[in-house]
Formats: structure tokens, sequence, C-alpha cells
């Protein structure tokens, strides 16, 4: 029996313009998804799902994906993330050269499903550990991002970024820009706080959305090149751990984003409720619409003042996470 | 006896990116101050303020500018006005080459105060046709701009822009370049609706906040020529009577504004509950921190939803006037 567990994220910077080609800057959040893989006897594979949101739920999930547990999450998202646990064990028995290896696997997520905090990659990236341990083999962190991608991409029919597999496996602050991924070093503690509104926007919506302003507008895509210049200066303030300057720029970033047509009245709602509490900065964070917002605040200000704001359904901190994957038990 | 009126204005687009050399344009708007001047035997100025705002209270202010009103607004709003008055009569004496000419001013306003809506252009240009008829010369609309103008500047300490004198002179919509001023032709009716947040932001810090950003941050400097690209559609979207590319645009120069900092939470608020009742579009207008915004809608759903909305003081339509400046009784 083998315990990994991985990383969350929320985007520092640079969601959206990331899909054209311009850097982004995921950080790894102290929430986590922990995976437990056993092998079994036989070539079967029975996953577990316990706490897959924050404390909401519990769910029992047993054997294929055809039953139907008895919980208050959507159907789809659960069907989802089994979805991604059964490719991950696919990784995980061809990286092990064991295509017939049989598991039990259970699933614990602290990270919100569905919210843009990366909960299938973190789910992802600590079923691939788990399980290749549990068959006597240690893959790198560059093998695990890159099976992990492979998931979401065979999963998501072929759309997936690999920020956030990168990021879960690597933790800390990193830096993609295209097919090129690398961990940012010597940064700062990031006193992450999330708000969650309790719902998701249409991803692929928001992205042809953006796509559509950005063809038809040389504004728009003005706005996507002006992103891409933000996260350059971003990586500076960085290096410099200079946190005023990076609130600064995730408060700009988020207009950015705004103009892009990706916020939300919700979105909006938590970002200004944090900034007027005592956030440095705030900005939405993955896909938009709906979803969460991420402030940058060391104080419990912006937690309390969420806590309070009509359409925040759930108010946390989450500091970056210098972890990626790990072993937790073995 | 003459009484002349001149409308209040919003921004369609390009506030604060005018302030660099891009294209602004601001429209005329069914609001209006109006301004009666009787000539006085002596060569007193006596002003007598009717209602100032929208309705909420009326005063009566005899005389100079020592006594001090009994009304609940701010003021130096109230002493701003005065300070107006008194500069349009100055330019209105010197064009009728009148120096010693008296005046009994009355001045009305349905524009509220100090809410960004170009109130004070519009008792100023009212102003000075009022007394300049009165002395029986009629100035041509060119002139009572140019003089209006410089009342502006002299009342605001050199910091004056031609937009909203121009605007309220001329009547609809207006396109405004550096110094270049002039009236857009075969505009459709715009079906404004102002929320108003019962404040106004600091337009000084706003200026100089955009100014820091810009000097600071390519990309800062890069929405704001973003904005200038965006009026430049804006314009052929008028042409075109396309209110759909209007209301689109009008949402992203909401958000660019909102990237330079001069966005506010009442004004996201408002702007939020317009677009998720039936606005085409919705955008902040004027220096921003606070004040108005506009959305385009032809039906009643924005005026009730903004009626609605917490931090929403009054709504109100305000459709395009294609009226400027205008003799009501002489």
């Amino acid at each position: 029996m083998v315990t990994s567990s991985a990383p969350g994220k929320v985007y520092l910077f640079g969601e959206h313009a990331v899909v054209y080609g311009e850097p982004a800057v995921p950080c790894a959040i102290e929430r986590r998804a922990t995976v437990t893989a056993t092998e079994r006897e036989d070539a079967a594979l029975r996953v577990r799902a316990g706490d897959l949101t924050l404390d909401g739920f519990t769910v029992e999930y047993n054997g294929d994906t055809s039953g139907t547990p008895d919980v208050d999450v959507d159907q789809p998202l659960l069907e989802a993330a089994m979805g991604y646990v059964n490719e991950a064990i696919e990784q995980a028995r061809d990286a092990a050269d064991r295509p017939e290896a049989g598991f039990d696997v259970t699933v614990d997520s602290a990270i919100p499903l569905g919210a843009g905090l990366g909960s299938s990659a973190a789910v992802v990236v600590a079923a691939i550990d788990a399980a290749t341990r549990e068959l006597g083999v240690a893959l790198d962190a560059e093998e695990i991002a890159e099976r992990a991608y492979r998931v979401e991409l065979e999963v998501q029919n072929g759309e997936a970024s690999r920020a956030d597999t990168f990021c879960s496996t690597m933790g800390g602050a990193v830096r993609v820009e295209g097919e090129d991924c690398r961990r940012l070093e010597d940064v700062p503690n990031l006193p992450f706080v999330i708000g969650y509104d309790g719902g998701s926007g249409d991803t692929g919506a928001l992205v042809s959305g953006v796509r559509s302003l950005r063809s038809e507008y040389d504004f728009a895509a003005d706005t996507v090149a002006a992103i891409g210049d933000l996260v350059r200066r971003g990586e500076r303030a960085l290096a410099a751990e200079d946190l005023d300057e990076l609130g600064r720029l995730m408060d700009f970033n988020h207009g950015l984003l705004a103009a892009l047509g990706v916020s939300a009245r919700s979105l909006d709602a938590m970002v200004w409720a944090a900034r007027e509490a005592s956030a440095k900065g705030a900005k939405l964070t993955g896909a938009g619409g709906g979803g969460c917002i991420v402030a940058l605040d060391d104080s419990t200000g912006t937690e309390t003042a969420l806590d309070y704001t009509p359409g925040c359904e759930r108010a946390f901190r989450a500091d970056l996470d210098t972890d990626g994957v790990r072993v937790e038990r073995a």
C-alpha cells in the first residue's frame, strides 16, 4: 500500500493568454489530493472516493463507473473524476510494464472539484505516483508530469494544458510558455486566500469566447499580449519578493481578463471584497465565468471579508506549496 | 429674460485614454441644466440655484458666495457650481462687450452634481447662451463651446477637457481627439440607462493613477492604446447603427478601465446588474472610482435591475439627446 499526495493550483498570472503562447505562472497551493494504491491479486480496479471536495460530502464509490453513488455532487463531475483515475492507473501499468496489475484505489481530495483549482491534475499525479510505487517503480518527476499530461489529454478529448499537471507534480511557482514548463526558484512564500462561489464556468465556451474576441478585434489581441507582458513583470516581482507589486499586477491582470469577458458578477464581488479588506491584490483564477478568485493577504482580513460576501460559498487560506507530488505512506 | 438649456453627457467610449491623445466619444443625454438670465439695472450678479441634483433637494442661493445655503449637498460642490456661473457670466459680458452688465441668474439642473455627467459644463454652456442672448448677442455654437471651455479651465485651475463643454454645446454624439472636437452625424438613437452610486471618485487622483501605471508598465500603455483602437471600432459600429456591437465594445471598454484601476465595487456591481438584466452592454462613465455607469438598453430591464441593486442610489433613463444648447424661453 502506497499513499501519495499532490497539490492543487491557482494561476498567479496568465490564464487564457497562455493559450496563445504567452507565459503564465501557476502556483501549487496547500490543498492536496491524496491517493492510496494497493495492489490486488486479480487484474481489477476498484476505486473508492472519499472526500472529493472541501468537506461538504463524502462519497463511497465502489467498483466500475456504472454504479450511482448517493452524493450531492454533479454526477458528471464524479464520473469525470473516475475517468481520470482509470487513465492514471493505465499509465502506472504502462510505466511499470505490468499491464495486468490490479488495484484498490482510494482517493481523497481537499481541492474542490470543478472549481478550476486543478483537482483532476492533482488526483492524476498522486495516482500515478502511488500506483507505480506500489509496483516497485519510482518515476522521476518529469515522467510523472508527462504521463499525467497524457491522462488529461486522453480524458479531455485532446484539450489539455501542461500547466496543471506540471505544477502539481513539481510544486512551487511554475512558469509555463507553450510546451516549455519550468519551476521558478527563490520564490517567496505567497499567502494566498481563495474565494469560491460554489460554481464553475464553461471552460470550453470561455476559451472560445476569448478566441473570437481575439480574432475579431485588434485591441483584444493586444489585451492578450498585454497579459503576457504583465506576466514577465510578475516574474521579476517574484524574483524580487515584492508582494505589493505582485498584488498590483494581480489587480491589473483581473481587469484584462474582465475585458476579455471571462469574469463574472460573483468573481468581481469577491475580488472587491478582498481588495477592500486587506488583500495586496486579487484576481479570478482559471477559466473564469465563475469558480474561484485568489487574493494575496498575509492577514486574516480577506478570508473574513469573503466569509461575509454574498455569492462566496467558501473562503480559505492556501499558501504556496513548495512541495509537489510526495509519498505520504509507503 | 432668456432661458437656455444644455445637456449633460456620458462617455460611450474612451474616457481616460483621451488624456493621451486617443479618441473618445462623449454623448449628450436627455438630462439638462436650465439657466435663466435677466439683466439688472445695476452691475451686480445675483444667482439663485433651484434644483441642482436629480430631485433630492432645492437650494435657494442668493447673492455672493459668502452665504451658506441650507442644503444637504456638499458645500464645496455648491461653491464650485457658483464659481462656474460667475465665470460664465464674465464670458457673456466679454462676448457682448458689456463688462458692467448685471444679472439675476436662476440655475436648475436635472443632472446630478459631481457624478461625472457633465453638470458643470451644462450649466456653463446654458449660462453663457442665456446671458449673451439677454444682452442681444447670439453666439454661434463654436464660440459658446470655446468660451465654456475657458470657464472650465479657469475654475478648474487649468485642468479641463474640451469634451464636456463641446458635447453639451453641440448635443448628439461627439468625437474628441486632442484639441479636435466634432459632432458625429447619422448616429442612431442610443437608449442609455444610467446608474448612480450617489458618490464620486477623486478625478485628480484617478487621472494621476492611470498616468503612473502608464509610465511604469508597458502593458498599461498598451491598455490605453487598446482603448483608442476600441473607440475607432466603436465609431464604425455607430455609423452602422449596430447596437449589439456597441454593447460588446462598452463591456470590453469597462474591463480595460477596470485594469487601469478606475472602477469601483459599486460600479462593477451596477455594470453586472445591467448586463444580467437586459443591457446590450455597460461600463463606467467618466473618471470612475464611483459615480455613474451607463448601459445600453431599450427595454425597462436595466433600470428595474439597478433599482434593486445595493449600492445604486438612483437609476434613470437618459437617451441620447440630439439637441445641444437651446433657447427655452426668450
